[in-house]
């Protein structure tokens, strides 16, 4: 920082963290675990920065989800370990997950298929681990939730979990399972079906590969709505991996996840234009895709929020109906209303609450980290690319 | 780049630029502004890298529109001049527009309120400008596009053209129209009624103010459709400004600004899962939405695109319809027909033309520059942030 002390001072438009929320969203997770008594492997996506992922880990630096390897590659610089790799592992990935396996004491992969759990078992010859070391793999199931994994109560996701036990080159870790369809669910009570179901699948899987004699230490399930409005069945559980809520967003406030109070992160926008001679009377805002991105408008993949692209604290008769590159077209949330422009001058400060915070996240190089008052205290920079 | 030399070598999701494409779009839109005796004065918003700017400008470095100050900072640090800003100055931008003002020989802004013409003519207490330097200022007009821009038929216009003209703080520049609405049209002949209408509306204008004693040497509209299919009408210009034709894209395409030969950018991607056995059988690659965006889908800035999010290259047979953050969802195009997992192994290449280029390029840290045969020549970076 230069010459920026306060949010309002800063130029837009921006991504603003609130460091009091963040912390409470991370010690909240830490201690609704505990209670449930399973251990919190938090997904790392959402950010992308070590200053949340030490909040996350509390302090530990143990125990992560990432969604990327560039994301492992930077926690792994920065003193992390125990990280799993979210997304299932492809033959032309071997090579910097080796060198990764290498490197850390225990980095993990997620396979999903027969033909990868050959392929990693019979991997010795092209990608040799020095040092002694194993592929540490997890088994992703698909309970059911839609996008991947083996089926849960398929034959041959049983066969899948034996190649890998049995497998000299593999430490067999476990199962993992994502229930991303808790986020197209109406409310608390509906995510509870979801978490529910998942659970029970997930924990029939685990006792079916156990009675085939292949130990299964770690199984667990993830998703922000899931694991912040936790239910009795996942107790059964040794793990969970949600991600979000570290920062939450309207989307998550909109199903129930938590409330407008706890969304960490906002986009801080001005007014640039007021036009009243329009076939359409509205303003424009400096805050376009590129600051806010486009998920929302109730259709984020698949999902219905409600939120359109995100809330403009503390202005309820106003939406945010349009965004092109660098613009964007706010007009009255009521239709039948008037914009009295005289209400928010050129230059007017405004603030988005986002529909989905690792979108809105990803727009941006870096994030000004504001305390209670306001105060612009750091500036977390994110990793991209892949 | 180290060991990567051809396109299949890379590590996906990635985005690569077709070299011999930018140059020909590059070319051709210089050939056809020069045929139409208009000054081009290219948008910088698709790419945002300097390599591109250059072809853009064939070599001139002068004359372009940005999007962003830091757009604008960039160029000024690689010997380009003529900038302008083509977003609504506001009052908390001055402070950095006047630097770029004193720095360069010529940074233009544009206004297009009563109150920010005032402002700028009365700014010289609160940001002087050194060495005799005055503002160059815009008159943004709306034409009936219906985003920004003092609207082309009230008097009250004629009035801030008046202001800007009259001040000795301002050289006032002319006037600066974007026909975004030709994005939402269905062929040339639609484009070509957004184009006659937008030069309509702005000559009348200019020949209006003129009659009122106000030089104005500069009037131009702009918008990849209309000068990739100009008509005569935009004969009367001095200047266009499109921007995206530096890489087309499907939407483009879809309109008819473009063929799918012409689209110089394609997200690279592979084949991680294959889900027989799910409710809908599916295929899933590495590229979700921090590779390509979500925009497409028929609904992209209110428009119509018909792609999707974007064209999967020679596989008509397949359909992209859905992305979380790092995960694709494939399905066959044809709701009917069934998925042949054994054409698609895990670690196939495939190859995405996004539906908005702008867009997809906003999501990458770096842009592979790939020749005809598929080598990689060059590693282009786009700068970010406002």
């Amino acid at each position: 920082m230069t010459e920026c002390t306060f949010i309002n001072d800063l130029q837009t438009p921006c991504l603003v963290l609130d460091h009091n929320k963040v912390q409470k969203n991370a010690e909240r997770m830490l201690a609704m675990s505990k209670q449930y008594g399973v251990d919190l492997r938090p997904h790392f996506k959402t950010t992308k920065c070590v200053e949340a992922a030490i909040l996350q880990t509390g302090g530990s630096k143990r125990g992560m989800v990432v969604s990327t390897l560039a994301e492992a590659q930077l926690l792994y610089q920065n003193g992390f370990d125990d990280i799993l790799l979210g997304v299932p592992l492809s033959m032309s990935k071997m090579k910097r997950c080796a060198d990764l396996t290498e490197y850390m004491e225990r980095f993990c992969v997620m396979v999903d298929s027969q033909e990868m759990a050959d392929f990693i078992s019979n991997s010795r010859k092209k990608f040799p681990l020095k040092n002694g070391k194993k592929w540490n793999v997890f088994l992703k199931v698909d309970c059911e939730n839609g996008r991947c994994g083996v089926f849960h109560n398929s034959d041959s996701s049983l066969d899948v979990a034996r190649t890998l036990s049995k497998s000299s080159n593999v430490n067999f870790c476990g199962l993992y399972a994502h229930c991303g369809d808790s986020y197209h669910q109406p409310g608390v009570e509906a995510i509870h079906k979801v978490a529910t179901k998942t659970t029970q699948y997930l924990v029939a899987f685990k006792n079916k590969i156990e009675a085939a004699g292949i130990e299964c230490k770690t199984y667990g399930i993830g998703s922000t709505p899931t694991c912040s409005q936790p239910c009795d069945a996942m107790r059964q559980l040794t793990e969970w991996h949600p991600g979000n809520y570290i920062l939450y967003d309207q989307m998550q406030k909109n199903i129930g996840s938590c409330s407008s109070d706890d969304i960490a992160v906002q986009v801080i926008t001005r007014v640039i234009g007021h036009y009243p001679d329009s076939k359409t009377p509205h303003m424009i805002i400096d805050c376009g895709f590129t600051a806010l991105s486009l998920h929302g408008k109730g259709d984020c993949c698949g999902m219905t929020s409600g939120s359109g692209y995100g809330c403009i604290v503390g202005h309820p008769e106003l939406k945010l109906v349009g965004m092109s590159q660098e613009h964007g077209v706010v007009v009255p949330s009521n239709d039948n209303a008037s914009l009295d422009f005289n209400c928010y001058p050129l230059d007017t400060l405004l603030r988005i609450l986002p529909d989905h915070s690792c979108a809105t996240c990803a727009m941006h190089p870096v994030f000004y980290v504001a305390d209670e008052e306001g105060r612009i205290i750091d500036q977390w920079t994110p990793i991209r690319g892949w």
